[in-house]
């Protein structure tokens, strides 16, 4: 089954907002094995949107309207549907009653222009909304089905479990659809693709979708089939062969991303973590923080983003930052174990680099590491490792992003080196 | 002048993806006075697409398509537009000498299929693609005009702004666009909506934007008139109006979020600024010292994410955090002191808070503080003031961004008060 999705409502039409309804009825949709085919944003202009529906219902079984369900002018959607479909509409007592009853309940009178919510296309069913006072209607039509929803997402939601889904459920041949997850660090989207669309390419009944985020990335393989059987088995085909090509890319087989992988293992190893940060300037440390919980492992750390500071509250000696360099191996080693020291944690992490467009940390010296140069050093009871990498980027934010992403992933490999018991992949 | 625009490609018909060229699109059209009508994402299925093809042409006078101009079968944009039109393709020996040079000076053949990308519509214009292979199309038709880009950004921008961009302002009657922009904060989108849009509906030559990002909120408006002179006298009728409703909530008249401004202020007065974070866990850190520069007057500072760290690293007293509890108008100004006298910085803000769903810091006396309770510590060389503030949101992110934009907002209203004559409001 096919199905078109039309967003109604001019707000959607400016440059800065995006209709998410559809992304969400897509993903609903999809979950269901019916496929989107084409979407639409129209205005509230009646006889554009009636034209819409009428070319959506040639091409599609399934047309699925949201918006322009409110009682003002601009709401045109009831009347161009009733256009399309060549019907009139009629006043639901039980509709107007119930708006009625809603208005007297919050003690105002209802305007005259409320009565066009409840106008009802022929032959329509009313789908109840309980979240707000526009009604939905479902319409049957030769091949399928017309539906109109109502625009606001807490609305809508709640209106297409309710009353849409099981609806669509008799009408859609039943399917299983399974889906393996994969976090993957480490390595570039575009690297990531071109080591795995030669497999997943290979099987048209997986829909492989790569997202990235902070650089972080995460692969969903969704198998649609006709049992659960056939989904598990083609997952457990494709699944050993992802993992042939990424190795120890693969840092979880959740949806979770690495702080919070990083998060469970220190937990389970009763350790706990500090950073001392230079060019992240603090970001690493938030996403760190933002794992509801964090506080039982990460006890915080220190931002020293001026020179000045990595002696005065690391203890780092300026000479060594004279002679090295702030950012520079000696520095960074420097502060990972001092972080340590200074706060008790088990492992001290700390980042210097120069993310451009000129130097951070005004660290001026001659030693100057150019821009797009980034260190990571890491501190356990046992040693501390420093690691180099230089990203060509000018972009500051994305280099930032890509040093803490950086940071996270060397201390999630050293974390299974360590305690390779612990809590292994995940 | 209206306009539709088509996304051609099955891949933005994903719940992950969203077409972005047509919100650019929208902007660039706006900025020529051509309004959006509608637009539309359309799978790689020629006859659909033909079909939106020409329905778009019948409603706008403009209809400008994206993507769907590659070497492959998938690729049905030039197709679809030929037939919608009526007309047929003719091979050009021109693009295709080009592309088959392209090919030769990467040393490799031209794939046979590459041949489909030299195929133009009878009556076309070629626009030159200089970052892709794929050009672009332009048709006049009745009305106007159908225009064939490619999906990829980078070659679309460049591509509309040297081929279409002339062509448009030949079509479309000259129109005077000027803007005012303005940075609220310490307030709410709704409740600044409220304050202002009884004055905005008014004018329906200016579009007002509101943006809101971390809950730093940017609004724009735009005003279209025929003359410079008009545009500008209407921003000048409606900029004080805005001012009174928006008062000492309006920090900047320009596009700069509020810790560029606290930067420039701090440069200015020759300051500088460390923070000492609890709740906020280096989210506050993070968005000052992404603003290039900022390492001239940011030093730094402490995650004191726990309690130990309150103690060890900034030296309040356990027993202060005993008596008070870590999230307290104590702690939170005896951090704020206490940052400014470890860093030597001129300015010391401090942050803690309760962010949910449990206790952050591992403070759980029985002084602890609700979700929601945040406190911002401002010291500077004379003073050391605390403000308290509670949401009740329960979205541990949100409450997050919340707390470290009152921590910027409350540092930028001081420093007005402290250097009035410093930078005043940018």
């Amino acid at each position: 089954m096919n199905a078109e999705i039309i967003a109604v409502g001019s707000e959607m039409l400016t440059p800065e907002r995006v209709d998410t309804n559809s992304l969400w009825l897509t993903d609903e949709l999809n979950q269901l094995g019916v496929e989107v085919t084409a979407k639409h944003v129209v205005g509230d202009q009646r006889d554009r949107l009636a034209d819409e529906i009428r070319k959506a219902l040639q091409h599609a079984e399934l047309v699925i309207l949201s918006g322009g369900l409110g009682p003002t002018e601009d709401d045109v959607t009831r009347d161009a549907a009733g256009l399309a479909l060549g019907r009139g509409q009629n006043y639901s007592e039980e509709i107007g009653g119930g708006i009625e009853e809603r208005f007297r309940r919050m003690k105002r009178i209802m305007p005259e222009t409320n009565r066009r919510q409840a106008m009802v296309i022929e032959g329509a069913e009313i789908l109840p909304n309980d979240r707000g006072t526009a009604p939905g209607q479902w319409l049957e039509t030769e091949r399928g089905a017309l539906v109109l929803l109502p625009g606001p997402p807490y609305e809508l939601k709640s209106m297409y479990a309710r009353e849409v889904l099981p609806r669509l459920r008799r009408m859609v041949p039943p399917m299983a659809i399974r889906t393996l997850t994969m976090r993957i660090s480490g390595m570039s989207e575009s690297a990531l693709d071109e080591a795995i669309s030669p497999i997943y390419t290979r099987y048209d009944r997986i829909v492989t979708t790569v997202l990235a985020h902070n650089s972080d990335i995460q692969v969903h393989f969704r198998a649609r089939c006709a049992t659960e059987a056939e989904a598990l088995g083609l997952l457990d085909e494709i699944g050993p062969k992802i993992e042939v090509a990424l190795g120890e890319n693969i840092y979880a087989r959740t949806a979770d991303p690495l702080e919070v992988i990083i998060g469970r293992k220190l937990q389970e190893a009763g350790a706990t973590l500090a950073v001392a940060e230079s060019a992240t300037g603090g970001g690493l440390a938030d996403r760190i923080s933002s794992v509801p919980g964090s506080s039982e492992w990460f006890l915080g750390g220190l931002i020293t983003y001026s020179r000045r500071l990595k002696t005065a509250l690391l203890g780092i000696p300026a000479e060594m930052i004279e002679r090295h360099g702030a950012v520079s191996t000696e520095v960074t080693g420097a502060m990972a174990s001092a972080v340590r020291e200074k706060t008790g944690a088990t492992w001290g992490i700390s980042v210097t680099g120069n993310a451009g467009p000129t130097t951070d940390g005004a660290q001026t010296d001659a030693n100057q590491a150019g821009v797009g140069h980034f260190f990571v050093g890491l501190a356990n009871p046992r040693e501390t490792t420093v690691t180099h990498r230089v990203w060509p980027a000018p972009d500051r934010m994305r280099v930032r992003a890509f040093a803490a992403q950086m940071a996270l992933d060397l201390l999630n490999r050293k974390l299974d080196q360590e305690q390779p018991g612990a809590a292994g992949k995940s």
